[in-house]
């Protein structure tokens, strides 16, 4: 598959009005729905965030987990691993947090990036990578025996779009935090790491297939993550449990 | 101090309709200070709730918590120690779970489990004990030093109340997942466990105080957490960091 053949922006027919309203009932879906998987603590759900900077991760974590019961869910965000991370492999500091039976877990970023970053700077070797794939279906699959469902977004945003909001980085101070010379740097690396993100959508889907998310307008890009969930958590069989 | 001079009833003066309303100016009030926490990433915020069964910890996690913007926030529940937890110092697996910059951490029973339970129960001697308010109250103290601050209430129940509630555990099948055998077997001890909170309120105020929440009714006990986390990150001096 090539990215270029998805479109960034919503469908024409898109009403955002409307939209903007059926993901509220989507939440309230996913609302109640996460009661019960939490009450039952039999499935647990882990949510995976991938996209180039400022593609929105961090806003649809905001607009469609931030009003579940915290008890049960939490985010994680991997950075560039740390010196004591790179001593262990690339799975070990994943796999601590993956989420428990009962709860929901979104990685912000996560292990994919292990085979983004490296691969385009070359600082490992294709070999490398392949292997690499191949730990990472292992290892879903080893969450999907105890009862964890993945769910993979790809959050797909046009680079004039992408290039609007990381402007906004340095030119709105309460976004300033979020500026990283580090994303401009990339800019020109764009086609390779939509190159690696096609790599993976090919060699890694076979626990779990990707969503690629139209991104380009927040309300379109948290609509179909919200659709998506709500589907998965309705289709999980869930029950109140019995007494003792 | 003795905790029957503390009335778990809300004041004869408390209207309810009001008290909800000026919960929710706090709830936004909250919100908006958690941005920049986490935007400037200098302080963080643990809080720290302990009560009996039945208390309403849950329930405040999830009045007062629940809305905030998930990447900065996440709640860690303690359970009676694993064999593998049981084999390091009782404060080590606490020590994981503390806020880094810039984040909010809601413990749902922490380390005080452990000069609770244990002092009750007579698993420990006093001495024993004794050492252990030491040791939390240094842990306390580096946390503190670190730029964390520390929130701790104590959710105050009447009997009458926590057995409503408890009750409800067995009869609400939606609620049958909550029930716990052992919990009735403490309904017993209520005094040993309330003199064990006094000694703790004795000796572990040093470093944050103790904030004795009336319990019995939810938006009265969801007002008065509130209010105190919203005073408290009005207190910091947070600021949107600037750029570079």
């Amino acid at each position: 598959m090539k990215l270029a053949d998805y479109s960034p922006a919503p469908p024409d027919e898109a009403d955002k009005s409307k939209i903007k309203e059926e993901t509220e009932h989507l939440l309230q879906t996913i609302q109640e729905r996460q009661k019960m998987l939490y009450a039952q603590g039999k499935y647990s759900l882990l949510v995976i965030l991938q996209g180039l900077d400022a593609a929105g991760k961090d806003g649809a974590i905001n607009d469609v987990f931030s009003g579940l019961n915290l008890l049960g869910i939490g985010v994680t965000a991997f950075k560039a691993p740390s010196e004591l991370e790179k001593s262990y492999d690339f799975l070990w500091r994943v796999h601590r947090e993956v989420p428990a039976r009962g709860m929901i877990r979104v990685f912000n970023r996560s292990h994919y990036e292990d085979v983004l970053v490296p691969k385009v700077e070359q600082w490992v070797d294709e070999e490398t990578v392949t292997r690499r794939y191949a730990h990472i279906n292992h290892f879903e699959q080893l969450l999907a025996d105890h009862g964890t469902v993945l769910l993979k977004f790809y959050l797909h945003k046009s680079q004039e779009e992408q290039l609007k909001d990381l402007t906004e980085r340095v030119t709105n101070p309460q976004k300033y935090w979020k500026h990283n010379d580090g994303d401009w740097q990339i800019i020109p690396k764009r086609d390779l790491y939509l190159d690696a993100y096609e790599q993976i959508f090919a060699h890694c889907s076979e626990v779990a297939p990707w969503h690629i998310v139209p991104a380009n307008k927040n309300w379109y890009k948290s609509y179909c993550i919200a659709k998506q969930v709500a589907a998965t958590l309705e289709a999980l069989p869930l029950a109140w449990p019995s007494l003792g």
